[in-house]
């Protein structure tokens, strides 16, 4: 994704939400990544704490941690996302150091943002923080729904789509804020596409480990997702084709997705693990169902062979969720991956 | 819940998976409970250290945690769960202790258990356990099923079925165990049903703080919910009616459910926060969507009046998931109540 950013010359600011760890940021400094995204105003301040000095925050401002807001932007190269004309006035009243923002832009998700053709809600949000410390940086957006198109021409529609409305943004405020970014940033398009014309900037994350629903949209192989979940087997039911682990929806998050031609909701998928490694080749089974603590594994012949004790590796639908909730990671040499919420 | 038991003569033993919190426990402590209900080994150590000395894991035995498990049994009156001659098998060669075990029943959940007409494999159970550390308690029971009744009527043919085929089984091992016990576990039958005629021991959990599904179940009332989550608003889009909270799928988990007759579904209610209470007559909007840390509430006509920086009440689909996500609470007095995860 490094090479590919560079190769378009555009700014590459991954999203951290994926990982949460200060390692795993290391690996991304180690490609010469200086800039990144995150999602909240506490991951910002963990991140800081590791020499990252370039952060944007891709959420809506939380007026209410303006205290945290006003520590980070006297700090580091701070951004945030403005969609209103009440943050907007609320952050010139209340910023007491610079700090940059993006015009969130809403291109088809429909989740947060201003529609790309509300011209005159722009104006006011750029007339209201004109002269004080909040400055415009360009145009951001997330096209989320690349995670329901249904093959690679339907994601190709909502890239240039999205595109299109973007590019004309930036050619009616060019002239005024000649450096002004256009910014996005969905793992599905920037994995699977070539970067479009006009875009300055990308904030992909989940690709840094992807996962079983990149898998089922196109965006990877099997054998390109990176973590996986390792856990017990305590039942076996052979009359149908069952086993239970302990992962529930407290470890793996009740996210699914659908894999063609199966037509049930899918939670994960097992592999054999060798207490090492696991192996995409010998697939053991889907997860089909998830409560608390328990998931249910819908075994093939190969997964009948499980015995209650037996570690299964179970590739999660949602990386961003699943490592959210188990807090840490372990390499490949055992060794502990601290994250923020370890 | 616990004069019921009382009124009933059965054994209160509530499931602490919801709460997972030592102050909570002594709540129940007050109401004479002595005996739990745990869903892992590490729960049941944590609230050993809170002078609980009688408690069920109810959940199948992960063998790769026997150490944890010997310490347990050496310290309290530990009960596991059991559903195969392997388990038992590996049980009864590596238990250092006594500890008692119910043989797990599947009365129609078909998640885990035995049969309750496989009495060949319960008696092979029954024969490895023999003499050995391990000592047979009785059958127990979680008709999760309940979750899925459509009204009363379905509940209470789902609650007869599971108790007949218990009594059955306790009229054939009474004899040779005249103090086994029949334990039932779910919420929905528990607070909705008088106990069945048989039964010895009742093991709900969520009814400590009920949600938004046992609303939509019949369980409770919306004033009975006893959590929720305080969210700031962060965006609103007044042309489709909808709120953007922060607050996620990392903080209410993607668990949702179908308040008929919309036949959408819903990830929680959003209510009127005054700062010390919620307001259960001023419903604000429904959560529609989650993404990670992205909540939309589609709001009603009261709920068209939120702002940026406001805060709302959230009453979750799940408590028990909603809770283990949070970490901990905030009583009433805003005084912190800590969890095992704290």
């Amino acid at each position: 994704m490094a090479a590919k950013a560079q190769d378009r010359k555009v700014i590459f600011r991954p999203h951290f939400k994926t990982h949460q760890s200060s390692v795993i940021g290391e690996w991304f400094m180690a490609e010469g990544v200086s800039a990144i995204t995150v999602s909240s105003v506490s991951m910002a301040h963990y991140f800081v704490k590791f020499e990252w000095k370039d952060i944007t925050i891709a959420f809506p401002v939380n007026l209410l941690e303006i205290d945290e807001i006003n520590e980070l932007a006297a700090e580091i190269n701070l951004n945030l996302l403005v969609e209103s004309v009440e943050v907007a006035e609320f952050l010139t009243g209340n910023l007491t150091s610079d700090c940059g923002f993006f015009i969130k832009i809403d291109t088809g998700y429909h989740r947060t943002g201003i529609d790309a053709s509300n011209v005159a809600l722009i104006d006011r949000i750029l007339e209201v923080t004109k002269s004080s410390k909040l400055h415009f940086k360009g145009f951001l957006t997330h096209s989320g729904q690349s995670y329901h198109s249904k093959d690679r021409s339907e994601l190709l529609h909502i890239q240039k789509s999205a595109s299109e409305s973007l590019q004309r943004l930036k050619k009616d405020y060019q002239y005024e804020y000649p450096d002004l970014i256009i910014s996005v940033g969905d793992t599905p398009g920037c994995s699977q596409l070539p970067i479009s014309e006009g875009i300055n900037e990308i904030r992909p994350g989940n690709f840094v480990f992807f996962d079983v629903m990149q898998f089922a949209l196109g965006s990877c192989t099997l054998e390109e997702i990176a973590v996986a979940l390792i856990c017990p087997v305590v039942a076996i039911h052979p009359n149908r084709m069952e086993a239970v682990i302990y992962g529930g929806a407290v470890h793996l998050s009740k996210e699914h997705t659908l894999l063609s031609p199966d037509p049930d909701p899918v939670y994960g998928l097992a592999f054999n693990w060798d207490g090492k490694n696991w192996d995409t080749g010998n697939l053991l089974g889907k997860v089909s169902s998830l409560s608390q603590e328990h998931g249910i594994i819908s075994l093939t012949q190969a997964g009948c062979n499980l015995k209650p004790g037996d570690l299964v590796a179970i590739l999660p639908v949602h990386s961003c969720l699943t490592a959210s909730l188990m807090r840490q990671y372990y390499d490949m040499n055992g060794e502990v991956i601290e994250t923020m919420n370890s």
